[in-house]
């Protein structure tokens, strides 16, 4: 653990003491990676590493064996391993070793089955983004992780058209991203890429298929990775040929011209759902808001989907640190779509893109 | 939709029937797209990409705008697209326009979210594994596609010795399988690859690091990819170089032979935690029990860890149709450790492997 984990433990511990609690569970991995540095993943979406327990001036780590020798690096004696009877064992150990009576958990991020066994046994209070409240505003370090994380995407781009070619199917393109991202040093994708040729990309969220490049055909291409630990999101819409369609034309300039719009009016303090009112309106204007179906962007950091989300229900106010996506959109079933995506961050002033 | 998909939620219509209930909520993404095709993953563990509701003689996909073109391929009309308010949509769908009063829902797979939801509107039952009990018994076409889908690890360790060489990473060598398994038709890794060199190996759950493999040494490598949908899974300990040691190769015989027994023992009928007893009995022997710290293996498919788990507490039988690991491992945190695994098939008569 760095100080930067401890300084953030720190910060639950006083929101356990504030809020009355004997402790805090962390059940979701990547606040577990970002309050302690153990596992950012769980094995697969229904087999948990492990959770943290934190009180008020101490923190343990409650795992099954495979993750001793990992868990020792981080945790020292401060860790519990189950097997068998996992409810059996960490109900005995929360309630006789730990005296533990009033437990928070995540709102978000808690499963039926922990509910249920421990609820009989436990005061269960629930809480809504308590660590991802810290995790939307990014320390310096954070930042410069994600500006690093963010640069593979400007350096694919800027080789990308000049590999396109007639014949190339969207999961080549992917594969060719995925390369690029991997061979300079990121882990992973941060998401499935999405490549889109003609009419796939008006699916705002559509697979690489075997689907073949034509020549004058619109190419969507919306990808990120994961580097330092920090994930990247940006898309563009390009235009493979000498023929841009007039649809073409047209929404991608509505669409830069939302994003533009849309970057200049976010600043500390300002509405976050006051920058999606403004390019669905934008898009009203022009009569085509219907074919902006989905967010104007999200927080991101060691995942790629984090709050805030820039909808029209939030009612919360942009603040200095966020890191954020700015991703307007139009999509047309009969001839495909167009996404233009960059990542900002929340400056004192206003917003910088990175 | 493909007749394997309707076949299989009739099987969830007639449970649905004898219980007596309205509907059974599926969210769990590998069981959604078991029974229906769609979405196999969620877009992060944190954020679903929809569920399935399934009465008695019915079945419809409740998901968010950007889904909307995957889905209708599927389902038609039976879709129902919330954006906003979402648990105030769901349950005015489910109550006032397909009158449902009577849920059950995935006890290993339902969040505190939901559940806090629709308990205070509807009637839920938890039921454990109903679709993992039909997805453990595998069916032609899947037994088809795990046998590709394992034939490429088997290619990439047959071209893996030859490409160690001294100074490579384990990051180096994890990536050339991950090329290699992709470039042959893989979508992805099925799991996060092990590739352990040394003392790493004897964290039976390591990631590959920057270490680099010197002359006379262990290198562990678990992988598996995920091709035509399913997941493979095998384990290979090496020894690179010209001089093995005597505990490599004293384990490593311990542990091929307690894979052989293993497979050999393993039939329709046979109690599964007699599996995983007589590998621990036959390691007690040698006084090595205590360096088998995991379980015997588990059951694999479109998630690499399925039921049945192989572990001491499974009172359940081995069944034809089975799919599952068999990986003995002898973990010593002071020089390493070996892991062998393979993956057979229970069929009438004994085992095949795979």
């Amino acid at each position: 653990m760095n100080k930067f984990h401890f300084s953030r433990i720190k910060k639950i511990q006083q929101f356990i003491l504030q809020k009355k609690l004997d402790c805090f569970l962390i059940l979701n991995p990547t606040n577990r990676y970002y309050l302690s540095g153990f596992e950012l993943k769980d094995v697969q979406y229904n087999e948990s590493a492990g959770f943290l327990i934190i009180t008020s001036n101490d923190f343990f780590l409650f795992t099954d064996p495979r993750y001793i020798e990992e868990a020792k690096d981080i945790f020292s004696d401060n860790i519990f391993i189950y097997s068998g009877d996992k409810f059996k064992f960490i109900i005995d150990i929360l309630k006789n070793r730990l005296n533990i009576k009033k437990i928070g958990f995540e709102y978000n991020f808690f499963n039926y089955e922990f509910f249920i066994n421990l609820n009989k046994n436990f005061e269960l209070i629930p809480f809504k983004n308590v660590v991802e409240n810290l995790r939307k505003i990014k320390d310096e370090i954070e930042v410069e992780h994600i500006k690093k994380s963010n640069q593979l995407v400007y350096e694919v781009f800027k080789i990308l058209p000049k590999y396109f070619k007639v014949g190339q199917t969207e999961k080549e393109i992917a594969w060719f991203i995925e390369k690029f991202f991997k061979e300079h040093g990121a882990r992973e994708n941060a998401f499935s890429p999405i490549v889109a040729f003609g009419k796939n990309a008006a699916k705002p969220h559509a697979s690489p298929s075997d689907k073949k490049l034509s020549f004058n055909d619109v190419v969507l291409i919306d990808i990120g990775c994961r580097f330092l630990d920090y994930c990247s999101d940006q898309t563009r819409t390009f235009w493979f040929g000498d023929n841009p369609s007039s649809e073409f034309l047209k929404n991608l300039e509505l669409v830069k011209e939302a994003q533009r719009k849309a970057i200049e009016f976010i600043k500390p303090g300002v509405k976050i759902k006051d920058a999606y009112l403004l390019v669905k309106d934008f898009f009203r204007k022009y009569g085509v808001d219907n074919y902006f179906t989905h967010a104007l962007g999200h927080g991101i950091g060691l995942d790629t989907h984090e709050i805030p989300g820039i909808n029209f229900t939030n009612e919360d106010l942009f603040e200095t640190g966020m890191v954020i996506t700015v991703e307007p959109g139009l999509y047309y079933p009969e001839w495909g779509g167009i996404r233009w995506e960059h990542m900002i961050l929340v400056t004192k002033n206003g917003v910088e893109i990175i």
